[in-house]
Parts: structure tokens; sequence; C-alpha cells
């Protein structure tokens, strides 16, 4: 039977050069499934983006709270110094729970 | 005069080959608007998009939560057995609330 | 040292055409940073994308309470009647506040 848990939807936008090592980040705080596109923005750094095709990359996966901090707290010591990355985390309720357990 | 209501933003994703019947399945709980877009995404199921364009679909919409409810429940039912399809549902507040009514 | 702070996440969707004048509204109201992507959506008044580039544009930046009022008040003022324009807010969980300062 589906049921819905509360998670932490995490979102990291920066730099598309910063892709893979993004993902190997997930990958550390044993992330299962991510989503990721490429997106247009500008930030208080000045990055812009010449073309629709979008020169930012924006990954969101869900996890729980405990991995949400993890995840952020490695973020912003990693990159906040010299990239310009952003990462949020908004409440979500996720149907199909059994796939986003604390690892 | 434009006001606030709470309703939910409900988002799928699930591989593009799904497209058609995901907005079908949103017509047949009367949902009158949607918006959908590529992207990538790597899942519990290893699910992997070989390129930038996306080989999957994420679609939102916003409805009541009785009407989110009832789509996450069909969404379950049909696709989880099968598809590497997720659903999750967040609160939102929106403008212009005459537009999303429940049916 | 990085913290969190609760802002709001406010996203707007409409037709691509107002891409520039929407960037246009968000700069009169000081923000500093936004993200952007094609869509495709179908909403009440029937606009339809023909094809995966996207017909729609996709808007959001994440701003104080005041200031997501602020902007979702000018956006029904100038585009609800007339455009298929939706905007909406969510509560997100911020980290490096500073770059979202009130103005």
């Amino acid at each position: 039977m589906a049921h819905k848990i509360r998670l932490k939807k995490v979102t990291i936008v920066g730099e598309r050069v910063l892709y893979d090592d993004l993902i190997d980040l997930l990958k550390r705080h044993h992330v299962s499934g991510w989503t990721a596109k490429n997106v247009i923005g500008e930030g208080s750094r000045g990055v812009h983006a010449s073309d629709w095709e979008g020169s930012n990359t924006q990954i969101y996966t869900l996890v729980t709270e405990q991995i949400a901090d993890a995840i952020m707290d490695e973020i912003a010591a990693l990159y906040f110094e010299n990239w310009s990355v952003v990462v949020y985390s908004q409440d979500v309720e996720v149907l199909r729970g059994n796939k986003y357990q604390a690892q």
C-alpha cells in the first residue's frame, strides 16, 4: 500500500561545471535518487547565462532531514567561498516512502 | 482583487514515455493546468539519462488537497509496481485562486 | 558559518514573451538572484506548447515574505487580466542567508 512520508527536498543550483562533483557529493551521502535540469540564472556574483540552453545546473533530491542537513553543510563548506552555489530545502510529502529510507 | 489560497503542488517524475498517460491521468481528475519539463535523473531502479536532453519528464499541477490525494493514489496504483515514477506534494500559496477551484 | 533562514520561493509561470518584462519586474523589487527555465504547460486559457522546447518560461526567486507579497501583487495587477500568468509561493529554508537580505 502506498503511503506518504515527510521528507526534505534539497535543491542545489550552481555552475554547470560543478555537476559531476555535486552528484558525487550526493552519492557520498548515500542518496539513491536525484533529478537534474539545466537552468539559467543570475545571482549576487553576476553569474549570467547567455542563451536558453542554460549555464547552470539545478539538482534536487528527496531525503531525510538528517541527510538534508549533512548535504547542505558539506555544500557550504566546499563551495560557498569560491562558487555561486545556492542550496535550499523544502518540506515535501512523498508517496512510495520505501524508496527514501534513511541510510 | 487578487488573493492567495493554499493548495497542493503535486509533482510527478517518470520516464518520458509515460508523458501522455500522465497528462491523461491529470485530466481524468479535472486538472485544468499543468507545467512540464524534461529532466534527467537517477533513481533506485538505476534509471539514468545519457544526455542533457533529459530522459525523464517532470510534471506538476496545483490542486486542492483532495484532488492531490486522488492523483497520488492513482499514480501509485498504476505505476509503482512496474515503473520508476516518483510523486510528491508540497504546500503552496497561489495567487489568482479562482483558476484552481475544486472541480 | 553557514546558517539557514526561512524565505519565500516565488515561482512565476507565463508566456515566454513576458520573460524580459518579468525579470525587469523582479529587479524593480531589488531581487539580486533568480533561476529560469523553459517549460511547457497548459492552463485554463488553453495555452499549449507544441514542442518540447517549451513555450512558457518559469522563473523563481528566493526573497523575504514582504518582497514576495509585493512581487505577487504587482504581477496580479499587471498580468492577470490579459495573460496566462500563474504565481505561487512556498516556504523554503535557504543556506547562505547573507545573499538574501531584505533590500
